[in-house]
Formats: C-alpha cells, structure tokens, sequence
C-alpha cells in the first residue's frame, strides 16, 4: 500500500517572514509544495524526473487558513496527505504545526498537463505506484 | 464615497516564474498583497502607516483559483475589490486577467490585530474613512 | 546609438521586507534584474524572446554594497547601465537612490550559454542592435 | 575553541529554480543567511534572540561568483566560514557544492546595528562566546 501521508521538518528562514516577524502568508504554499515532492518521493517517485517526461502537476485550486503565526527560526512540522487520486488529477490537504499545535491548514487541487499545456493523464505505471493498485509497482521505489 | 475597487498593473518578473515558465502559483498572493495596498492608498490611506500605529492586518483566510497561466514578462491587470469591511475584518475579491482574458481570481479575509498579536479594531476616523461613513473624513486625504 | 542606461521606478512592495522592515538583501537582485530586462526593451529587445532562441543569459558574479536601507511602500529609482558588452558577456553597474540619495549600488557579469548550457555567441543582428554597430538595425525597435 | 565553519544540506526548492530550471542567483543569499544562522546556533547562540535585544546584523557586502548550476531537488552542501569576527561587523565566507563540486562561492561582510539604524557593538559576552576569548562563555552554549 502506498504512502498517502508525509511528516516534514521545516525550519522557518529569515527571509521568509514579514516585517510582523511573522512567516509571510504567500510562503506557506512554498512549504506544501515541498510537501508534496517529498510524499511523492515516499511513494517512489521524482518529481524532478517527470517534467522531462512531459507531466507537469499545475495548481488549479487552493484554500488556505491561517490560525497562528509562524516566525523566524521556529520548527515545524508539515503534514502532507493525499485527499483524492485520478488519473488527471490530485487533491491533497496539509497541516502545519509547532509543538502539536495547529497553525495553518490548506487544501489544493492540481492537474496534470503535458508540455503543451494541455490536460494529460498519467500514464499507468505511476498512476499504480501512486495508488498501490499494484504490489509489484510499489516495491520498485 | 471612498474607493472599493482597484485596478492595477503589474508586470511579471523573470524571478517569479518557474521552471515550466509559468508565474509560480504562490507569487500570485504577493500580487493580491499590492492591489490591497493601492486599495487603502486610493482611499487616502498608507498601509505603512498603519503598522507603526499598532494595526496590522494578517490574513486568515485565502481561497485562490488559477484558471491560465502567466508567464514572464506579462501585462496584467489585477482588479482588487473590497467585498465586505467591518472593524474588525476586510474580506477582498481578486481577479487577475491579461487582455481581458481571466487568469486567476481569489478572494481573502484580513483581520485586524495590535502589536501583542490580540485582534483589535479600526479606529472611528479609519473606519469613517474606508466605508465613507463620514464625508468629511474621506476628504482628508 | 543604442541606450546603455536607464532608470524605472520601483516600489517596494509588503513582501519583500524583512523582519527588521528593511528590503531584505537578496531582493535587490530581482531589481537589478528587471533593470536589465527594461534596458533591453529600451533598445527594442525582449529577454523574453531570447530563451525560446535559445540564448540564456546567467549570471556569473555579482559584486553588492548596502549604503542604506529601503523600506516597506518606499519608491526607489533604479539605474541600470551596461558598463561592457561583447558577443559572449556583459557586464552592468546598479544604483539604487529614494529622492536622489544612494542606498545601494552593484555589478554583474553574464555569460551568454545555450540550450545545453554552453556559452554561445549573440548573433550578429542583437550584437548591432545593443551595440549601434549598425544603425539600422537600431531603427528596428 | 568555537566553531568557525559549518557545513549544512540544503535540498533546492521548486519555487527556487527559475524558467532554466536553474536555483535563482539572487536565492543563493537566502541559503548563505541560512548558514549564518546554523554558525551562530553551533556556537549556541539564536539570531532569532539577538534582534529582540536589539541587536541587528546588517548586510553591508556580498560579493559572488556562480561555476555551475544547481537544479530543483538537487542535494547541495554549504559551507559557511566566518573569516573575520570584531565587536562591529562580521565576515563570511560560503561554498556551495554539489557531489563535491563546486558551484558557487561567496563571500559578505555584516555590521551590528541597534533598534535606531546606529552602529553598535557585540556585548563582550557574545564576543567571547564567538571568539573564544573564555573558556566559560563558550560552555554556556
């Protein structure tokens, strides 16, 4: 069965917060995206090595609440999970956390495109690994 | 009667694309950032003002959809509308369109709070100001 | 003959200050930046026209001093100048000034490299047309 | 003895590369001032506690030099080298290196400021903690 969770560390960079001091809003999304390469990466894959196959995950949707500040320095813990899969697109939800306690919460919605920018699916191979469809896929990561 | 709706130019940075060439999706919240700030200017306000009063205004919420990509070196047009204010909060809508043609819109929820992070609310002569109670007080800037 | 300088106004925008509310020291780059891609314009080249060519400019050093800060909503006047242009690299000098007093000037080299990441040659017609080794290529912008 | 170098991993963000698919030249700074902050913690002193006593390091010089390209997801290492230490300013020296090969390398020289934008000085005991002046401080860690 595959990987549909992922726990990051993150460490907030100064250049990341605000004249507040607080981690800017726009910079959470940088830190789900990481989420995302490293749940993809849990599950055996690269995103780094689709682009050149022509797959590209583009956002088409995010929701995002904002609960507390973050700040410079401090040390979260990003929670990544896969809400919904298809073979043309891909839902996740996250979590972000210090010391157990909620600070942000978001939602997205990406689709896949070809280099061309036209919807795509993915081809079957990693649509298996992703959604465990088959136990062979999985272990090949 | 004080200003609710904004339009303003903005021209894409080779620095805010990604490798796919595309205005990478969270540099759209630092669009929607600037809109808000020429908002408040057009209504004789400075947000750079405000801060060194003890009023910040932090995000809370953002729901944001992407509808085409931008790319570098782009015109755009980002209109930034004021859809509800109170003391306490401002909700604004957002579209982001080149040529005419839609790229993104969104919409978001601003609350106020005071130095020591507890919310807090718009002064008479801002809150005047922004939903025109008063006329006089628009004039002032 | 071709213009070697130019100056655009640019306003620091919420996102780019840091926790001290100063314009952090890595976004003057992104500024030295779109100097060079408005001094290009100014000479009737597109930066943006020239990758799909498959001529990419990158940087190979940069040399900084910080005089002042710059702040949150500042407007600053940024010069851009090409001190030395060949086929293969050019190199340019920054000034940053807010109503005339200097807070931080820079330099840059960039190579010219190809698809492949190899240095490359400008061809001849972008050559005259940054140079005015021709004036009639400089009439074509 | 404190320590004078550090070596950290850094792994490239994909809001990081650029329409190259190149690490952006101007967010090599933010990986530099990353490795500031893991010199200070590794000789147990917080940046993110400095500033509140009002003690703000300053960029005031950076000078870089680019070999090689980094990529998205690329597994880098930085090393950053305090070369010079005094009561008023600081400098640094970085390597960025991939697999062992080098990148890019840099170096800066930061001023201490207070709360007012004036020059001040280390408090000794931060200047011996960094120096290694006494034995004592630098076990306060």
């Amino acid at each position: 069965m595959p990987v549909d969770s992922i726990d990051i560390p993150i460490r907030v960079r100064y250049a990341e917060v605000d004249a507040m001091g607080f981690l800017h809003h726009a910079r959470y999304f940088v830190f789900y995206e990481m989420g995302r390469t490293e749940l993809l990466r849990a599950n055996g894959l690269c995103y780094a090595d689709m682009e050149p196959q022509g797959l590209f995950y583009v956002v088409t949707r995010l929701d995002a609440r904002y609960r507390a500040p973050a700040r410079y320095d401090d040390e979260l813990t990003l929670t990544t999970r896969t809400t919904k899969l298809s073979y043309v697109r891909v839902d996740h939800a996250y979590e972000l956390k210090r010391d157990g306690a909620l600070l942000a919460e978001a939602s997205s919605t990406l689709a896949l495109i070809d280099r061309t920018g036209r919807p795509t699916r993915l081809p079957d191979d990693l649509y298996d690994q992703l959604t465990g469809a088959s136990a062979a896929s999985v272990s090949q990561s």
